[in-house]
């Protein structure tokens, strides 16, 4: 599809189930985005931080995203993450991804090489001028280790650059700066503000973000469709309570324990392990070097499942 | 080549020339190595950070590996980073370089994705399982954001997984806990402990390193074979004045003016500026986003080449 | 006074007005103080950050407090910053704010020594025990250098050791964990918890938080009494106006030249110019080694304040 | 004593033994004093890291100082930390070290606080001119958050506002550039620059270090005394071997568990347990919120000691 005039609502960053091998299992990908469209979500947001982008090849990263695109056959827009260190890489996976499909890009600042705003400024422009499609700024700081500043957001908003944003870091304040300003007339209609930070929807809707790309969305795409709703209509107090309950659900991120695995293999094995008990995907494989979840590790994401009333 | 029972000396890491169309000048490439050789460098590492690794794409690291391999035709060990973000990925990289004629295979811990000793050892034993081929592992902390520590590169070595550790980390006590350990017996003789401090060189091998990987060796190798020469003989005096001139010549690397640019876009384009004035590179052309040196910042490099004698 | 049942609403971190020889300038702290309390402040928050306790010396910290504590009168709750780097000398400051009439203390986990969550655990409980009077704990990582977790701030609350959390903690998230598992009863109803969130008051307050501890509360405390009053009504299209217009004004704690100056010094210098612009203290002094505003600053401050109806 | 014309060799930070109340132990530390001198020690550094100087209130510092001030009779150079936040706080620790019979003060960059280069040299020359008394200047990012740089250290020592440098840093190549400078002329010939990488000292001697500040110099006087003495000899190989003997040792500050402390506690820990093991002070008690080492501990710290020959 074309995308909307702006990126709304609900647009989980859509988990990759792998088999036992490590290879893309389409048709647990088919049968999870049938689960999510089913559920009224507004989007998908294909190899992102969820979808464990960084451990996919090049090519099982196009597997992704032509199963995907094909199945979904333009019912709802297609995101997709072009994960990589610098310019010319992020070119390469982001043409990869549009012949695949997708209908829009989302990109990080360069990582791994030291840069300053200039060199990321930069990085956007040629991005979007060599690609010719929309791009979205991926601002995810505990991956990237810098921070995009609301001003370079609001400069690439102006310029016609960026498409819109998704903001995975944690300081609220700066996202409302951006928002405020794009009200104040900063850029056109269309940028869309996305927020990643999938515990405090509520708080990031009443400032105005558009949406929210929630990994837990992968989990229970009812409840932030039911919570997305209930800000749209300004139900704060109900929109807290549905809230609330998807935060109590996200300790399924923290069962991995701590002296065997590290945040990311225990949140990433947290949701896998959820999709395949509720029997959405066949395995709950994660790729190399993850560490996957134990049986007793297991057990405790089925008892915040079924305390959830998903099991 | 097959690898020497072990590596030593001076092994810089190749810069990797660029046209103005930023593909990669073999023409250049060629004359480069051979000016590094015939200074009498004892390796070449291709692919790592001062080769802007992490900006070519992957036809362009395969490009690389293939000239230097097919030119120097095992008279030096060719080393090959493998950089990239997590296992499946690095495995990639990996083959291709093998398949263009690397001796071996240069990778870091994971990054982007947040892992904790327990995923990077998952990583680096199955990197060396499925490639089999020797591995030598990178720390270079202010790139992937973690710090290997001593126990971990003392398993691995004992364990056989690893043939070698290029350390470009600041912390030099936990370099030496390394070299004290691996000389109280923890691992074979074979181990290669190369520092990527070309400050200090004199320093680390005073502590025992059996070499080093100086990014200013592209620029001056003939200073970094004298230097290590005189550390062999014990001449430390001769040792620290060599090694003091070319740390006055480092300075080029800071004249990219810190309001125009990173440190990265001013490190990596005085390298390549100081190539093309002493003429063994067509241009000066660095990767994108990188921004390029003006004249007055060339001016300056020129102007620390012609007191380091080198113009 | 005895503290009220809860702490709520809004507590300014009370700025110390300083005169030219870096005393403090009591008759301008009783005057701004006056103003604040005139704006219908419901308590004051003596040394904090935005107080410049860190540049005063013990003398100056006891004065302060007394100063304020005697004019008041009882008038409004005063609450006192203990900063300091470890147990003893917080207990120390913790006893010298009590003795000089604060009616409860505020401090943070250690800093400039490594500590990890066992430390932290052990100096609440043991400052607590030793001062014998409420404890907030001061969440503030950019000068802390460590987090305090949800569950340790839980814990100490459920045991009676704190009386309340200031969070100027960036992460929204943590914070709304917080106050979800004191609702779901984890602790007793007096504990507070107060956001230094400046420009997201209304979203801390729609997830539950007791008030607000803005630094540009001292500036334009009639606003954030608006604000908060908005936020208690459920009025949240008029807050997030009133909220809109604060962040606007706080661009003046970046008027700063940062080629000139740190964050630091910009900030604490642009509240106390404007506190100086609108005749509440005599002198926009800072203490030593802060960088003051020169004249073209401080016209710039002088702007928005002209822009904010304030001037 | 007046300061010598440079400080050279061998400057322990001398551990402040406490009672188990918490009290400065003034006759253990006098004992401690007596074995470090007697051991041939050139210095003795109070109130630093090693001597728990964050931990101690103002009136235990004093204590301190004048204890040993008065014990060494201006047998060696006293040198005292002035540990605190910002120049104020800073400058009345300094005055009252003096006054207690200090012959420099040991001072850090602004900590808790966000300081910028231009900050911190504000710092260092009010400090200074306000104590006329020798000023140190102490990089300890780790505690501090901020690197002194390279520039900012000449520049101070150039104009005669500091005489020092003690680097705790692990910068090994910045700390060279600092040295190539000092020979260059960049400052006087009394500048003194330490070093308190205590596992590299003959490194840092090579590159032209004048001493070291080791802590495990509290334990071992003796041999950092006989490692000095072989560095000033040319004597490599033999230093060598003593320093890598002592690198063994220094894992007694790595005893105490992970999951029951942080590294401080550990370390500040495992130094006054083999102070107490060794007859040298009467009790192991460390300062809040540190925690103890238990009895398995104790014993490993025990072991380590007999390894070493000193028990």
């Amino acid at each position: 599809m074309t995308l909307p005039a702006r990126l709304t609502g609900v647009i989980p960053p859509v988990c990759t189930p792998l088999n036992p091998r490590g290879e893309v299992d389409t048709a647990s990908l088919t049968r999870l985005v049938d689960q999510l469209v089913g559920a009224g979500v507004n989007g998908l947001f294909l190899l992102g931080s969820s979808s464990e982008a960084a451990f996919l090849t090049d090519r099982q990263r196009v597997t992704v995203v032509e199963t995907v695109a094909a199945h979904v056959g333009g019912g709802v827009p297609v995101l997709a993450g072009a994960i990589d260190m610098t310019t010319p890489r992020v070119v390469e996976h982001a043409r990869a991804a549009l012949a695949a499909g997708a209908d829009a890009i989302v990109a990080t600042a360069p990582f791994y090489t030291r840069v300053q705003p200039q060199e990321i400024e930069r990085h956007f422009r040629e991005l979007a001028h060599r690609i010719q499609a929309p791009v979205l700024a991926y601002d995810l700081p505990v991956a990237v280790h810098s921070k995009l500043g609301a001003d370079l957001v609001l400069t690439l908003a102006a310029d016609g650059v960026l498409a819109g944003l998704k903001d995975s870091s944690p300081d609220l304040g700066a996202f409302r700066e951006v928002l405020r300003e794009l009200r104040d007339g900063a850029a056109g209609e269309g940028f869309a503000v996305l927020t990643g930070s999938e515990l405090i929807v509520d708080a990031a809707l009443l400032l105005g973000a558009d949406g929210v790309v929630p990994g837990l969305g992968n989990v229970d795409p009812h409840g932030y469709v039911r919570l997305v709703a209930h800000c749209e209509r300004g139900e704060w107090k109900e929109a807290g309570a549905e809230q609330d309950r998807l935060g109590r659900l996200f300790a399924l991120v923290d069962e991995g324990s701590p002296g065997r695995m590290g945040r990311g293999s225990s949140a990433i094995g947290g949701f896998k392990t959820a999709l395949h008990l509720r029997g959405w995907i066949d395995h709950p494989t994660t790729a190399e070097p993850q560490i996957p979840l134990d049986e007793r590790e297991t057990e405790r994401v089925a008892h915040h499942l079924a305390v959830a009333g998903l099991l």
